[in-house]
């Protein structure tokens, strides 16, 4: 990895900083964040701004330039990265250490008296720019919006915006209208006395109309904004595709049907204008319904008298409660996933002792097996496949540079998933296709201990996820280990492989409380630098528990594996698994055989069925 | 209870809130908070304004009162109690109930246009003041400091604040003499750049210097406020207590020390003049700093530039880290407590099949037998002795009204604790005279269980405490039960029994990572209205811990049990325990044997010791 180099593109950039072309005033300091317009967590290639101007192309960073430095700020992930990918004109800031400042305080540190920092409105999230700007003015500086994006003016060959075709869900795929779903969302605004709803975020869009895209990579999204008001429906979104005679019949575009169901659907580029003329025409005590994350130009769109902002929308929290036919498709869709790991897992065992499977020859048979599922359409992220000290690398992705060959005497990780029409999958396992160490067992069970404790764990309705995280710990903690990242995230349906909000973590952030419908992720893991990486994740259903008891009548909640692939049994130091879990893991292998070894029969997968059924022998745990 | 007839109060009341006398301009409504002007959980009898104007004497609640109106918003705890002591002129506002509406909200709501709402400065801390005011301000209104108390202007026959004598603390019993604290606290203030700090709780006041008072019951503390510069020492503090040659020799005030170690003693209301003055000397850049919990009036005398307000003071913070002096202070209260208890349980086993003793007299024995023993001062908190039905209300204190009679028939619980000059102490315990039912002997075996999980638990160097809640609960979820509680909370040495910053609780709160040193109760339970309640409590101390492995070499922690007081064995029901838990309660019942039985051999309490011999006897486990 050779850096970018970047000195003529930072002299263009002071240029129009300076420039009365595109500001209004000279900025001496411009901010490039990583997102895009919907704080999307997956962007396209034409948002990587922040890539194009540093070289820096992680998935996390900001960069700010000033007339005199180029500062970029990132996280322990992106180290190593960010200092080979950037050239000497850049300052890496290496947040989470001590004395690396914040932003805010950097610039106070290297602006001149009096200074304007200039930001694109519609990147940076409303609540960033409120806790950024206070921190200038309290130093005699400004923030100031800057319209025209200045990376984009600078960047010649910038890719153009996707507009890919659009998949239309019919009610078998989404159990619920985009009708149905317009009027609970109606009276969750009457409820909170809103006039109007703005819905920002790509999955949100997506999942109120019941339609897919692949504007972004791993996420099924298309660019699009929506304005919900009580009588009015306004869908944002550019490109021909709004001409496929599949998606205006069902949006029902030709169609007569009541004035309050009635799409106009307008450019993609006229939100700000047309939000500016909603909050211009409200009168007193009428509300907009925001989510605070939303971008500060469409926040300021709307008087601040007149706003009303919640860090989880109402499509969030519905959209996080499957219904029954989501959760059905949920469960074809592993089903499936689950007879393309047995068919990869298979092939693996007979080829990585011949010493020709490299990570990315892995990863690829792993999308090979998958694509051949029923309505499958891509993967649900960049798949990680590492062996050996590659697998301590939590967020890995094996490229050229990197490449190692599977072997006997190495631990093999696999984070993979897809989308299917039907469903998002995301599973993670960890093999050895030779003889595991002692030490190597003996992790690996602490960790399936972990998954076990979370994936049979009984609670109160209204528990917080955060609240199960210790239980994925104890067992590494009773031996003073322990993982540095969360233990789970929710999953979307045929929607974003992250989505909020709820999920399993150590960090205090505001989760909605788990409710039966719910899917996150279980994924405990531990980590030695250099050595290995082990990971053990499903995805998880909440479902109603039976207990002896109903303290105040409240029910209680536990978690069903939608993930039904092998744990390697030979990974497991029987010896330390209580009763309980062996009698776990056991039950989970005999669901495995069940349901899996019947699509592979199905399917005639006759040699991977045979693989399952010698993975899935019972545990005997000797007393 | 009759409840307090308030009509010629509020009349009064809403006489002077129109009077030039005492108000500069009238005031449509005026708060009565609950606390004092150091934001104590415990108040002193001239401090119990809100309890003066309503009748309602509960530890938490707000009054405020119209022209119109007059409302009282308190919690589940206190609906009952509130409902019976307050008159006809009093509306209770039960919080977390739905329709309830915020004091914002009902002030809006029942205020003409452009009201001026009053409150005491000195009582209300910054952060509600904040947003009391912007929730005012936004719809008209205006939140007004009225400087004198309008409470103490009617409240003729208002008893003194208290004054009463101190006592100095010498090295064995702190550690670390005031002179070290303060240098301590002066290079915490010169690592976060600020010149002044402010101590306003009291506990702190007594934590710096090494004195304790008696101004408040339960709580050895003393009105006064301090403010440090880097040197300069002022004490705010009244009475001729300052006259005391003990005192005069433990803060130096006669000897001839370095200037900057020179206590400068003023009177205890000056401490806003003095404050203001501090605030028009600063010059750019100089910061004073302050809880964000100070009142408002103290926190406004700094301007805001100036201002560095944390949820918690370095001074909290290193009081939390109990040294080895305090430790072992603390020990040896544990083991005196331990002593009383022993013998009250022995004596209760003997004389409540007599059918004559009641919860106040059972409370009032405990006191007499922890009164016996050296350097006792005083209870740490009004003694929770109540059993059946009455142990199902967590915060009951046994009144003639509810005092009921012990009997063989049903579960005591006793949860009690008492301030030693070496240390405080604070254990519950939950009994049966006779023989417990099966189901009272599950759920008390659930509860053991989840104290054990917390007790046991190993985790991380730097895990904050409510990563640990869920311990306590599991075997109680897993059975579909729980307690509406917190499972423990700090507690200071010779303190307050109940101290920040850290503890376990659910609930999301700014607790500080647990380190070696700190001390929480341990304390999960089960309540069955109407029937019973359980509860276990320990004090714990924070040890380092032994682990196998240590990850990224943070090291690991865990809890050893100060209090030493045998869990009746008669209540556990040994087959639901695992032989983990069996070992760990056989451990604990063997150290209560040998350190509590040679101590009870020592003071020559040999019926008490053939009691504590008999309950520590191992529990068999059959397999």
């Amino acid at each position: 990895m050779s850096p970018k180099i970047t000195t003529e593109l930072l002299k263009k950039l002071r240029q129009v900083m300076k420039s009365p072309k595109y500001v209004e005033e000279p900025v001496q300091a411009y901010i490039v964040p990583s997102g895009d317009a919907h704080q999307s967590e997956y962007i396209a290639p034409c948002d990587c701004r922040r890539a194009f101007i540093s070289g820096f192309d992680g998935s996390a960073g900001t960069a700010i330039v000033t007339e005199q430095h180029a500062a970029m700020w990132t996280d322990g992930r992106y180290f190593l990265q960010a200092a080979h990918q950037m050239d000497n004109n850049w300052t890496l800031m290496k947040m989470g250490l001590k004395d690396t400042p914040t932003q805010e305080d950097w610039l106070v540190s290297v602006l001149p008296e009096g200074s304007k920092v200039g930001v694109d409105p519609f990147i940076i999230p409303a609540d960033q720019w409120k806790r950024m700007s206070k921190a200038l003015r309290s130093s005699g500086h400004d923030l100031v919006p800057v319209k025209e994006n200045l990376i984009d003016t600078i960047w010649t060959d910038c890719p153009q915006r996707p507009c890919k075709p659009l998949i239309t869900l019919d009610l078998s795929y989404t159990g619920v209208s985009w009708r149905d779903k317009i009027i609970a969302l109606r009276s969750k605004m009457a409820e909170r006395k809103v006039l109007w709803f703005v819905v920002t975020a790509l999955d949100e869009v997506a999942w109120l109309f019941n339609l897919r895209g692949s504007d972004v990579e791993y996420n099924p999204v298309f660019f699009a904004y929506a304005v919900i008001g009580m009588n009015t429906i306004r869908l944002f979104i550019d490109g021909d595709r709004m001409m496929d005679p599949a998606v205006r019949e069902h949006l029902q575009l030709d169609s007569i049907v009541e004035p309050e169901f009635k799409i106009q659907v307008m450019p993609y580029g006229s939100i700000l204008a047309e939000l500016q003329a909603v909050g211009a025409g409200l009168s007193p005590k009428e509300k907009v319904w925001l989510s605070d994350k939303a971008s500060y130009a469409l926040t300021e769109a709307i008087p601040k008298a007149y706003r009303y902002l919640t860090p989880y929308t109402p499509i969030c929290i519905a959209k996080a409660v499957k219904n029954t036919s989501e959760t059905e498709g949920m469960r074809r869709a592993h089903i499936k996933d689950a007879v393309a790991l047995c068919e990869l897992f298979n092939w693996l065992e007979k080829e990585v002792p011949k010493g020709t499977v490299t990570e990315i020859i892995a990863a690829d048979k792993a999308e090979e097996f998958r694509s051949q599922q029923k309505d499958f359409v891509e993967l649900s992220f960049a798949t990680i496949s590492s062996t050996g000290p590659n697998g301590a690398i939590i967020h890995y992705k094996p490229v050229p540079e990197t490449n190692r060959t599977l072997s006997v005497n190495e631990i093999y990780l696999l984070d993979s998933g897809a989308q299917y029409k039907d469903g998002t999958t995301d599973v993670t396992r960890t093999m050895h296709f030779g003889t595991p160490s002692a030490y190597e067992k003996e992790c690996f069970t602490y960790v399936l201990k972990g998954h076990i404790a979370v994936s049979a764990a009984i609670f109160p309705n209204g528990t917080k996820g955060h609240l199960l995280d210790s239980f994925a710990r104890s067992a590494l903690w009773d031996c003073g280990l322990d993982y540095l990242h969360g233990t789970g995230h929710g999953v979307g349906s045929f929607l974003n492989v992250h989505e909020g909000p709820c999920g399993i973590s150590y960090k205090t952030f505001a989760d909605e409380p788990l409710e039966a419908g719910m899917i996150v992720s279980d994924e405990p893991g531990y980590y030695e630098d250099g050595s290995f990486g082990i990971r053990i994740e499903n995805v998880v259903l909440v479902i109603p528990a039976e207990t002896k008891y109903n303290f105040k009548n409240r029910g209680s909640l536990t978690f069903e594996p939608l993930t039904l692939v092998p744990i390697q049994t030979k990974m497991i130091d029987v010896n330390l698994l209580t009763q309980k879990e062996c009698n776990w893991v056991n039950d989970y292998h005999q669901k495995c055989r069940e349901v899996i070894g019947a699509e592979l029969e199905r399917q005639g997968r006759h040699e991977a069925l045979q693989w399952l059924i010698r993975e899935t022998e019972p545990l005997i745990r000797v007393q």
